[in-house]
């Protein structure tokens, strides 16, 4: 008796078996969610995750989370390190209070998975101020100026608002993108998915072509990073998502038309 | 060829033919959306196209806005007058920023239509003051309190707060609820849509437990505007709403247990 | 023949005529919103304005961004320099996208009152490095400790993840919070704002109750606030913010019960 294609990739996804959908919802997340986009080729399951992640963390959806966080450390495809990165970079684009809930997920889901290898959870080690990158400002923001464009491929702003100084030279790009634990492109795959649940234009159009334009993410990448978006936080942003990143690719004058 | 069941079913829905097509996000569209959930018995066109008005507007998706505001009034399943009270229930629930600019929204496009239809569009009539209701607050008050409970099925709060006394007696209750133009069921089914993507817990489960309750919505009908809300913002959020819905018919002490 | 109580607040808040309103909506922004609420006593103006900057803001609505950070500044209530601190501050709780998109608003709506007033608008000047405070960072860890226990009134948590060590403890209390520009009451008001719109419970009761517990924010002010915010981003999510400050006025101990 063998399982079917949504069970199979269901158990491999959630490292749990799925249970028997018993509603309309249950039958299409079984069908379309795990049946119809998980196991597309494409996208690596990792960053089918980050996408994933990103969306039931802006969701504010309980079980969800505790059930993603749970199952990709459980599943080894994201360790503890990356995760904690991750809230990090999500705590950036889609603020400090929904990184708080998730962070707390983390350290309860990593608590739980130790305890079911029957290995000690302990306490996590203090982390090393060094690790919080050159506490010289001239240093810092002129670092932090070169990762803006070598992340946005725009040139840097000037420091004259609060925003931009402390926050987005010092801080986002002045250390959070610089951290290790996490690569440029995941920080990109993330970035993309928070700005499009908030879908304010211009950090969609920038962040979404500086992922194209950099040639971290293949069109035929963001193609499935807007389709893994759409399960999770549906068709309606995800249009803004997929629209957004086509007309990009579309105005790439001149360049051969690689099919997607 | 005749049409597939997606592209006719898009066509009835959006009132206009389905774009070939040409991404992942835009098959599975055709096949998840207009394929599997759209033409679903147990919940009337009209119904779904509630529900999606206030996802898509919550989601702050402009295109899809424009496009099902456009096709709702186009098709006739929902006249101005109805679609100008969902404006204004749905600012209760989802804040004025966002009712304002879908006001914006069912304007332009009702002059397009208009235009179309080679009618003159004009302006809207001004509204006749006598439609606020009784402007003795403590007739409107005692009114108000009164479709509290018949709506809520719970007691009305003591008006103790700003919140409670101007906000929810006065306005919500006294007023919104009562106004003609969508029924008490239409807007049960937009609140539920909008307390989903809220996904404040309290909320959540008072306005889906009181159209069960009430009879308004049966368990069948829930299950389907759960399905139709996953399509539009994603299955982290209707996995709350799903098993809020679940949790409240599975409670039902020792009344028939009548299939969904 | 005199403006009414509604008209009058409207062009007060709004520093332009309203507009004769013509939808159910717009009648009901004006008795509701501009009658019934923004002329209560009880929450000054500018602190209204915080409120529904904030809410604004997170619900990604074009034009009343535009109108109210049009009017914030026009009507002198709130300056530049606060303003450019609120856009920080959002930031940090809404997340980066969203503030990027306030932030161009500012710089436009300040640009066109310039030219209304017949004035130069010229380039913000480059804020100066030391505005970003200690650079040794045992110094600013242990300043943005006693930062975290002075606003929360809680244990500062263990520097052992980076969302704790670089975010928390390094940005948000070892700078944001500290910049001069906006009171610490200010900032507790927009703080409050932001975790209702996302309404993490944990964030929602720890912002809430150092709000209420530290003095800063009387229950009497919290009470307005949780009504401006209903009409701004919804009685749904007003619900979980009201019930929360309710509930933990309600537990503070043994005081007399004085009505707020």
């Amino acid at each position: 008796m063998g399982e079917t294609v949504p069970e199979r990739t269901y158990r491999e996804v959630m490292t749990c078996a799925a249970p028997p959908p018993a509603t309309p919802l249950q039958v299409a997340a079984r069908d379309f969610v795990f049946g119809a986009v998980w196991p597309r080729p494409g996208l690596s399951r990792r960053d089918r995750r980050w996408v994933t992640l990103t969306c039931v963390g802006a969701a504010d959806a309980p079980e969800p989370i505790d059930e993603h966080v749970y199952a990709a450390l459980n599943s080894g495809d994201i360790g503890l390190e990356a995760m904690l990165e991750f809230v990090l970079h999500f705590a950036v684009y889609c603020g400090w209070p929904k990184a708080s809930h998730i962070e707390g997920v983390v350290r309860r889901q990593w608590a739980r998975i130790q305890q079911e290898r029957g290995a000690e959870s302990g306490e996590f080690p203090l982390l090393d101020d060094a690790t919080l990158g050159p506490s010289d400002w001239t240093q810092r923001l002129k670092r932090g100026v070169q990762e803006f464009v070598d992340v946005n491929l725009i040139p840097a702003p000037r420091p004259e608002t609060p925003y931009i100084h402390a926050g987005i030279l010092n801080f986002v790009f002045g250390h959070v993108w610089q951290r290790p634990g996490l690569s440029r492109r995941e920080r990109r795959i993330i970035t993309v998915a928070c700005v499009a649940i908030d879908d304010s234009p211009m950090p969609l159009r920038s962040h979404v072509g500086a992922a194209l334009e950099s040639g971290d993410v293949t069109k035929g990448e963001m193609d499935e990073i807007v389709l893994q978006f759409a399960a999770y936080y549906g068709f309606a942003k995800a249009e803004a998502l997929g629209s957004t990143a086509d007309a990009i690719w579309a105005r790439r004058d001149g360049r051969s038309a690689e099919p997607a």
